[in-house]
């Protein structure tokens, strides 16, 4: 049970993070090195949730990994942005 | 093996945020949302390690919660200096 709510306060604290990305555009307090080994290291939790086909798991890092992302993404995009 | 990877790298992501904050103080990229929820759930994610009795879940929360919880603190306290 406290498991369940942890992996669901986990999962869903990234929505805040990512709607002020979208919406500002504001990348530069977020640390790209942050994002890289937690999009991989998530996205590990995924795999390792359906190699031992633990459902909760699964879905709960397969969000993680989408929202983890899309911060990665802009994050890369205003470095690239800066370097031009 | 792939879950100690896994555990590993979104433990360790936190450091390079860490490191940021600490040295720039700028927090103002970084949601509170996500960071107040996600010390809940890290910690929660402890409190369940430790009821299940799961070492690794222990020690990889355990820094997680303490990481975390170092980015929270500076940005509680970058929103608490703008309101004055």
């Amino acid at each position: 049970m406290v498991g369940y709510i942890a992996a669901t306060l986990t999962t869903i604290s990234f929505v805040p993070q990512v709607i002020q990305v979208v919406k500002t555009k504001d990348t530069s307090s977020i640390s790209l090195g942050m994002y890289s080994l937690f999009v991989i290291g998530v996205a590990l939790w995924l795999v390792y949730g359906l190699v031992i086909g633990d459902l909760p798991m699964i879905i709960s890092n397969a969000i993680t990994t989408v929202l983890s992302s899309v911060i990665l993404s802009y994050k890369i995009r205003a470095v690239l942005a800066a370097k031009k």
